[in-house]
């Protein structure tokens, strides 16, 4: 691998992950970072996120050969231009967004003469900032790569080394295909959970005290991924829509239909919907994907 | 508390769950228990989830002064009007369905010479069936109550401790309003995990594999609860039916509502939803009602 020096701009729960991990699978890996943020910077020195904390974004790259955007992907546009002029020749450029045809795009705009590979952790967890990284956050998590036809083998070669080196396993694929995907597997479901916590706040029937007190029912879980980042999720949302409006219309279909069954008190239908769904999460566990345990092995279960 | 015998009828989670924690915290009150399906009743033989398996109904609640059904709420009719002729003149009778109007109703109907407390504890995983269950399933969980105008006192404070020594906090409720609350808190979070997982296993665009890789975007959180058991959950929505759609319309309103601002690119309305969401989940932690720890404190990120 040819990376020698990596610059994170942005030092958020990725950002900070992606340079805890170099720290610990990459020592040979230096790391620079910035954030806009002075409050983000002061904690990412404390924290020791990266090697170096910089205080623009231009100090941060001006010997990177691997540049990674980890901000909210409406921000990158803006980070790309402040950091044009600095950027040495043979820099690769990548992200961590949640959406790649729209930022694949704006990158390759803004920075035309660098070679651009658009990239995507599948991690995460509720927490944003400074303070959530961990340096495993990317082990047995899937990191998808969107690189175009013009995209050099060795530039490829090297972003797919990185991310293997802390943990990650690699797909590529094209980012208008990863966009449909990652809208179902991620964006309509955190939609569909900060919908669910917003209906249930606002009820005249049954209090915000009745919601928290019985939310073991099952509530519970839908507010972990709704208290995830809302500026990163605005623009996930304002950066994904088509893909994000094609799957929603399939979902409130299938919904409709769920419905009707209800209404008409069609107990086959339910069940016959109920009864395919377990195959899926068994699928999930065997291929290490979640947690095997019952309630995600929650530590008021663990003595069962 | 003047309860010394207790009938289990349904030894799956719940009623095994019952069986055990009477067995570790009531360690003086004897537990008979029956289920319908013999290799469940083999089960729980061999994990002694009650103190003798029956081979009947009648032979379970021959002693009982407490009868707790354990089966699916579109059962209890008929396995109540099974031991209507068997059950002693003072047992109290009760369950822990979902639903508590009909089930009430049902309950009352089958058997009017005895006191009635419909009960529903708030606790539960994915899992059923005669393994699933644990003793600790209920600790600092919430169990609600609905006895109505004609509930002894006696009796009625003869359940609550009962449940309390399980380890459970008791709310008493009227039924309707429970059955309101659940739709919120548990009933529609479960149909809408079951109908994104359908939609999702259903795609063209997208494959079943892929959805499976790329779950910890956030999709695998609903995987869980739509493992859970498919004939609980179908007779869930058939008996709580004018709650679940009234609550569902209002959150296909909300979900029109996102969608639209979608379309529109109105990032002030997403932002506004999604930075509104987080009270609720660290109410629910600050309440003990779920792990505190980032993504449940799931195995894999132990090291984090």
């Amino acid at each position: 691998m040819l990376v020698r020096n990596v610059a994170i701009i942005g030092l958020g729960l990725l950002g900070g992950s992606i340079g805890l991990a170099v720290a610990e699978f990459l020592p040979g890996i230096s790391t620079r970072g910035y954030d806009a943020d002075p409050q983000t910077r002061d904690r990412a020195q404390a924290r020791q996120l990266v090697g170096m904390v910089c205080d623009s974004a231009s100090e941060a790259v001006a010997n990177a050969d691997l540049v990674i955007f980890c901000v909210p992907v409406g921000a990158i546009p803006a980070a790309a231009a402040e950091i044009a002029e600095h950027l040495p020749a043979d820099a690769i450029i990548s992200d961590v967004g949640s959406s790649k045809q729209t930022v694949g795009e704006a990158l390759r705009a803004a920075l035309p003469h660098h070679v651009v590979i658009p990239a995507h952790p599948v991690a995460g967890t509720e927490r944003s900032g400074p303070d959530a990284g961990f340096a495993t956050l990317f082990q047995h998590r899937w990191c998808i790569l969107t690189p175009d036809g013009n995209t050099p083998d060795q530039a490829l070669a090297d972003v797919r080394s990185f991310w293997e080196s802390l943990g990650a396993r690699i797909e590529i694929m094209d980012a208008r295909h990863h966009d449909l995907v990652l809208a179902v597997t991620s964006h309509i479901p955190h939609l569909i959970a900060y919908t669910i916590v917003g209906t249930a706040s606002d009820l005249e029937e049954v209090t915000r005290g009745e919601v928290i007190k019985y939310s073991a029912g099952g509530f519970r879980d839908f507010t972990r991924i709704a208290a995830s980042d809302p500026t990163m999720w605005r623009d996930v949302f304002l950066h994904n829509r088509g893909a994000v409006l094609e799957m929603l219309g399939r979902f409130t279909e299938d919904l409709t239909a769920m419905q009707r069954a209800i209404r008409s008190a069609d107990g086959d239908a339910l069940f016959d919907l109920f009864s395919r769904t377990r195959d899926i999460r068994r699928s999930i566990i065997e291929m290490g994907q979640d947690d095997a345990r019952p309630d995600f092995g929650r530590a008021d279960h663990q003595d069962g």
